[in-house]
Parts: structure tokens; C-alpha cells; sequence
């Protein structure tokens, strides 16, 4: 039986990981990092330095894969997740076999939370048809909380909800009637433009938690051209840009 | 100038502590902990056994302070909130003079992260107008994600969006129509018993985190009233209890 690891990291700063994730990491026989692309080199590179930092176990070792490039010719782009997924789940197996045959404990780092607009699960399950597997979750801090603790304010209003949703739907729907607070993530657009800023407050932060973070608050209608300037410097600088914001109104 | 460092502690594992919590608390010159009440006394005490832990700098001082007990009374709910927070507020500002006068780093534990349904920010903002403080964030795992890690779940549909609600909001709105996932929270009372269960999922936690976790997962219909049971015997049996959900349609 393997046992997969999927283990949370926190959001670029290596002092987010828990005494749970380092003890994890080091109870794995096999930690499996994608290799290094072109493009956010320094994620790539962050794995690394955490296992250099918290890897005390001899025994434990690394194996790196080259991620399959997703397929965006693919018409229908549900069909070509699926195949990428697919195409990950097989890559992973064939190292897993490599190392540890049929038998041993995987691990996997996973940039903030599992459970968060990630797919390692997915793909987890997806190999979990071809090999026997079990599958362990290490909790990690997310994006949103080191969004949260930058800004240093609560999520939500007292006992009020809050919707967690994407760029796309965002644009596609406008802000639903449900709550008076959204959390947005993976919107490569600022896709706030798309609303009338009257009576919106915004908290964003690009880099959150890492060396290089860069946060902004205030009006919608005052803060948000500066947003979208402060976003395409940072982007060009950086060559990579990830960020997330909070609009309450 | 004193420094407020709200540091979320996890759902009860020591383990969830982050490698930043850690370094955060033995920055501190004073650690302030609520005085064990009657009742929760297992949570009070998760606090000294963490510092006994993770505590290496002999120069922090733990205080320990009695935490002002709510007008129940009080006909207006948010006005009994506040005067509350305000007695919270009176309290700390007392214990921070006490031991560091106006001078210091001044740590609090916070359950889970400070961002997500926790008043410890609201109360550092009134300590901040009676006394100069900065206050500083450090992110902790939420009960959320020590839900999602122990049924290894993403929280979200690919790309969909999820409401984060309370079981009082259930109760009052129903099942709000704009996202397909809600996780409920601060639910005393099994408000998904409000629902029609038909084609929703739930998977339900309880002291997640923790050595006394209890899990269940199906449909609704199914998984419910067994819910109901496995909470009023387990409540029963440890005197209080947290518990945690997400309902999928
Ligand atoms: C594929 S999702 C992964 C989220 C991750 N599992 C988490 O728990 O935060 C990537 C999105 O997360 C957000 N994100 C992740 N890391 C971030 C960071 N350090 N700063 C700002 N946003 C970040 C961005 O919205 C980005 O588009
Ligand atoms: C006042 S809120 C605090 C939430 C906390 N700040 C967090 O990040 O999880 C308390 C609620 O959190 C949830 N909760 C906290 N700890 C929990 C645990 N160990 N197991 C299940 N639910 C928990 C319950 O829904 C409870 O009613």
C-alpha cells in the first residue's frame, strides 16, 4: 500500500509550515517536487529550500517529475483538465514505482491548503485507480489567511457569511446578492473592474506571506486604478505575479 | 509602543502550531491566557501545554487573566457583544500595563486563525484606542481546513465558488442560492435539520484536530439524524463540544 502525503506549506513563507507538515515531510520514505520550469522558478525553488530546511530524516528522499503541460488547444476546457490531470496522475505513479514500488509513504507539497481551489486531491484520486493508495491530509495556511493577517482584519462582519470565489465568476455573475464580503482568487484580470466601485472597500495583496509581498487597501473607487497599475509593475518586475483580494460593501 | 501579536494556535493539535507562531511566541515578553473557566477547561489548558512545549526564551512571561463573563441579559445582542468586547478590552489593558506598562511584545492565542469568526481583532482595535499598540496577524489552520484535512476533500467545486455561513444564518435564510457548498459554522444546533435534504451531501466534524475527532460523511438524509446522535452523545459525554460541516448540492 502507498500512502500519499498531501502536505499543506503555507504560501511562500517557509516559517508557515506546521510542526505537522515538518513531521510529515520527514516520515515520508518519498517527497515528489515537479521540476523547476521557466516561469515561477522561486516556487519551484521554495520546495526545495523547505525540505533543505526542515529534513532531518536521512532516509527520506526527493525525486523530481516534469509536470505534463496542459493541452490548451483542448476545445472543451473541462476535457482538458481532466486529460492533464490524468496525464499528472500517471507521471506520479511512474516515480512512485521508481522509488518505492507498492509499498511506502509519498509526499507531496502543496502550496497553501489542499482543500483550496487546488487539484492535488483530484489527482490523488486519479491514481488511487491505478495503484493502492490511502491518502493523508496535512492542513496548511492559505492565501486568504496570509491575506487576513497582512491587512490584520477578520474575514468576516460579526456572524455574517462570506462568499469564496474565482476571477471568472466574477465577471461572468457579478456580485451575487448572498453577502456583503467576497474573497476572490485566481483572477489573472482585476476582474473588480467589472463592477461599480460605489460603496465597495477593497483588501488586496499580491505575494502575501512571501519576502516580495505587496499589499493595498481602501475604496474600490480610489484604490482600484492603483491596483491594477501596482499588479502590471509587480507582473513585469517579477515575471510572475499571484494575488487575492476581499471586497465588502 | 506596545506590539499586539494575535497568534492563531490550529483546532487543538499542537501540532498544527506554525514554525512563525512558534518564533512569534518566544519573541514575546508577556503571553496573556484566560483563566481556566469551569467549563471548555480542555481548551484552557491546550494553551499551557502548547507554551510548555514551543517556550524556550526564559524572558517571556505568561499571565494568566479572568475573562469578563457576557451580559446575557442584555436585550440587544450586539450591544451585549460590545459592552463585552469592551470589558475584554479593559482586562488586557490592565494585565499589558501590570507587566509591561507601556513598553513590549504582548502576545494572545488565538483558536484557529484571528481572521475567521474571532473577536480578538475587534478587541485589540478598542485596546488600541485606550492604549498606542500595532498589532500584528500571524495566520493559524482553521477548524475549516482541519474539517477538509480529516475527510481529505477539496472545500471547493472546480473553479466554484462556497458560502462560509453560521448555523443561525441557515436557520434564518435557508440554503441562500448562490453557491452549491456552504460550510457552516458557530451551529449549535444541527440547523441542517432546517433543510430539505434531498441530493445534498454533509460531511460533519466534531473537536476536529484533536485527539477526541469524530467524523461523519453521506447524504444527508442518511447522515443527519445520525449526526443529531453521535453530537448529543458526545457533548454529553466531554461537557461541550465544537463542530464544524460542509453541505454539497
Ligand atoms: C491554484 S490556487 C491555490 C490556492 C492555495 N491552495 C491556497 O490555499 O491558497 C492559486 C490562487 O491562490 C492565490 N494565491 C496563492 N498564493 C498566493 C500568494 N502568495 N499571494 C497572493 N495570492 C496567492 C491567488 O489568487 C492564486 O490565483
Ligand atoms: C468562535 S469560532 C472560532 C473559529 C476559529 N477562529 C477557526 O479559525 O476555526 C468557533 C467555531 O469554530 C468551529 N470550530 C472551532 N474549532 C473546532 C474544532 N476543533 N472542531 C470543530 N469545529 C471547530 C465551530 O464551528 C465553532 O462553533
Amino acid at each position: 500500500m502507498i500512502e500519499l502525503l498531501l502536505i499543506g506549506i503555507g504560501t511562500g513563507n517557509p516559517d508557515h509550515l506546521t510542526l505537522q507538515a515538518i513531521k510529515s515531510m520527514n516520515a515520508a520514505d518519498l517527497i515528489m517536487i515537479p521540476r523547476k520550469g521557466d516561469n515561477k522558478a522561486d516556487l519551484a525553488e521554495l520546495r526545495h529550500t523547505i525540505c533543505s530546511q526542515v529534513l532531518t530524516n536521512p532516509r527520506t528522499t526527493i525525486a523530481e517529475f516534469d509536470l505534463p503541460v496542459r493541452d490548451a488547444a483542448n476545445p472543451s476546457y473541462r476535457g482538458g483538465v481532466d486529460d492533464w490531470h490524468d496525464a499528472i496522475a500517471g507521471v506520479w505513479e511512474q516515480t512512485i514505482r521508481t522509488h518505492c514500488g507498492t509499498e511506502g509513504r509519498v509526499a507531496l507539497l502543496v502550496w497553501g491548503d489542499p482543500s483550496l481551489y487546488d487539484s492535488t486531491l483530484r489527482i490523488a484520486e486519479r491514481v488511487g485507480r491505478i495503484l493502492p493508495v490511502t491518502v493523508t491530509v496535512i492542513p496548511g495556511i492559505t492565501s486568504l489567511q496570509a491575506l487576513t493577517a497582512a491587512h490584520a482584519i477578520p474575514i468576516n462582519e460579526i456572524g455574517a457569511p462570506f462568499l469564496v470565489t474565482t476571477g471568472r465568476q466574477l465577471r461572468d455573475h457579478g456580485w451575487r446578492a448572498d453577502a456583503d464580503t467576497l474573497a476572490i482568487m485566481l483572477d489573472g484580470e482585476c476582474s473588480f473592474q467589472t463592477l461599480d466601485p460605489q460603496g465597495i472597500s477593497i483588501w488586496w495583496g499580491a505575494y502575501v506571506g512571501m519576502a516580495e509581498q505587496i499589499i493595498l487597501s481602501g475604496t474600490l473607487e480610489d484604490t482600484g486604478p492603483l491596483i491594477v497599475q501596482t499588479r502590471a509593475e509587480a507582473r513585469a518586475r517579477h515575471g510572475w505575479i499571484m494575488d487575492i483580494y476581499i471586497l465588502r460593501r
